[in-house]
């Protein structure tokens, strides 16, 4: 069993590489659910969702979100009654937010819908978000709180921001096989996602950083950086607001106490010698995915380091 | 203010026909709330939908039902997720029952969810659901007891009916303003709507029959059947099973406590004389309403019986 730990896009795309290379029903997806949300009395969930529709090969790869083809009449309709809609919802994967509501205030936890929802859709693959308790990144800016989604999506990131927190991580506690999926692993792979509101929050659910330290396993991660700017995404301006060094270093450092291997692009082969003072071996590769080629290839290298 | 009483597609043409003659804001339509079911998790209120979708220009008169033009994205995604979908809800018909849920959810009762749908479709005559209470029919079949969604959509009115009843009305309570609707109009108009389960159960909603009694108003109702069948539906098989003659005598009989006025079709003069014995003033006509001509043309009949 190798276990990964993924945010949304950028997770994804190594882990459609994943599958290519490995048996699906071998991995075990430890998602980020600090990005979930109420939205029109839906319970939308979008780092699961993206990697459920990965694994289901719905997914908008154009986007990164969302299923491909997708329609937005429900959406416009919305709209036309006077609704907020910044966040885009397409009419199919509008299905799926129904079906969790219901399947949720029908009394299963979101594990246990997000299990439901990947064995209607024939995924492999074990899909468990981090938490079933509610844990929400929220982004402190000059005018105030808002929540990831309303910084990523609604505002674009253009907001200075000032502080991240994740409300109610210090009671949250880890869904059933999180932490037995970091301890049993054959390996860990941390995903090229972004270090504070992806992968950061399932590292703050109490419990999860102790088992990444105790495992046996090796634990591997990809960087999602490429000199001081993420691939994809506003992970620079957030490792900043943190009081990291916006760059690869900077989140090798923040996983150094529990990480054995990092990838990083060759445009930060320079960092090398820095990261490996932290004791980490280094592995300096190509990680822009912009193919499935690209995918496979990274996914590769990825596995040859855990093996 | 004058004041109808309807189900769904039936009294939608002669609103569509009502509203062409007189001011809509003149109105107050009290609509049939005991086919309301909730499906997906998402409340559904079939009669209140099409008369909202009908004063809105939205309605799709070839089905009688739902939203013109809408497609159906949602529904076959749920499909994908093995949902049951034999209740057919479109995608932009899907946003009114979002909302609706969502603003229930947050503490509004059915009748203010159903103005503020209303209000934000522009619709300006008053729509009042019979009751905030819930009440369903339930239809006795040799099969068991099932909802008039499952009879009527589901199985197609095949089952043989054996009893209708109201779950739950006698505890119910008429909407904030239906009574005063009844007590104070200028006239009263039964639509010709399925006397059974759309018109009886806005009756059995304890004080509604009695205010049609008590009225100052003309109360005049136009017949859904010809003959010994109905227009649409499946009213007669039901008058049957609760003991009525299934005609439009069974009905003027039905409703003779309140009814001043019947509105019969030509193919029932024969019905006059039985009719008039009852105490009512009957009016012969084609009620046949295939087109926006027929609509108006019975509207205008019905509005100078109670002028």
């Amino acid at each position: 069993m190798m276990t990964v730990l993924t945010g949304g896009t950028g997770g994804a795309k190594l882990i459609e590489g994943l599958i290519l290379e490995i048996d699906p029903d071998g991995l075990v997806i430890v998602c980020n659910t600090a990005d979930d949300s109420v939205l029109h009395g839906l319970y939308i969930s979008p780092d699961t969702d993206t990697i459920m529709y990965t694994l289901a090969g719905l997914s908008d790869d154009r986007q990164g979100w969302g299923i491909r083809g997708d329609t937005f009449t429900v959406l416009e309709q919305l709209e036309n009654y006077g609704c907020s809609t910044w966040f885009k919802l397409g009419d199919r994967d509008l299905a799926t937010h129904i079906l969790r509501t219901k399947l949720m205030r029908q009394g299963l936890s979101l594990a246990q819908a997000t299990e439901t929802l990947c064995r209607s859709l024939g995924v492999a693959t074990k899909v468990i978000p981090m938490s079933d308790d509610r844990v929400e990144t929220r982004i402190a800016t000059a005018d105030g709180d808002i929540s990831f989604q309303e910084y990523f999506v609604k505002q674009k990131w253009h907001p200075e921001v000032r502080r991240v927190s994740y409300s109610g991580v210090a009671t949250s506690r880890p869904a059933p096989g999180v932490l037995h999926a970091i301890r049993e692993a054959s390996a860990v792979i941390i995903c090229p996602s972004n270090p504070v509101t992806s992968i950061g929050p399932i590292l703050a659910v109490p419990g999860v950083r102790a088992a990444l330290r105790e495992t046996a396993a090796p634990v591997v991660a990809v960087s999602p950086m490429i000199g001081d700017t993420a691939i994809s995404g506003p992970a620079h301006k957030l490792m900043a607001a943190q009081g990291f060094e916006a760059s690869a270093y900077g989140i090798a450092r923040g996983y150094a106490d529990f990480l054995g291997a990092f990838v990083v692009d060759y445009a930060d082969s320079d960092l090398k010698p820095r990261i490996a003072a932290l004791g980490l071996s280094v592995h300096v590769t190509s990680i822009r995915m912009a193919s499935v080629a690209e995918k496979r290839r990274l996914a590769r290298e990825v596995l040859a380091l855990v093996e």
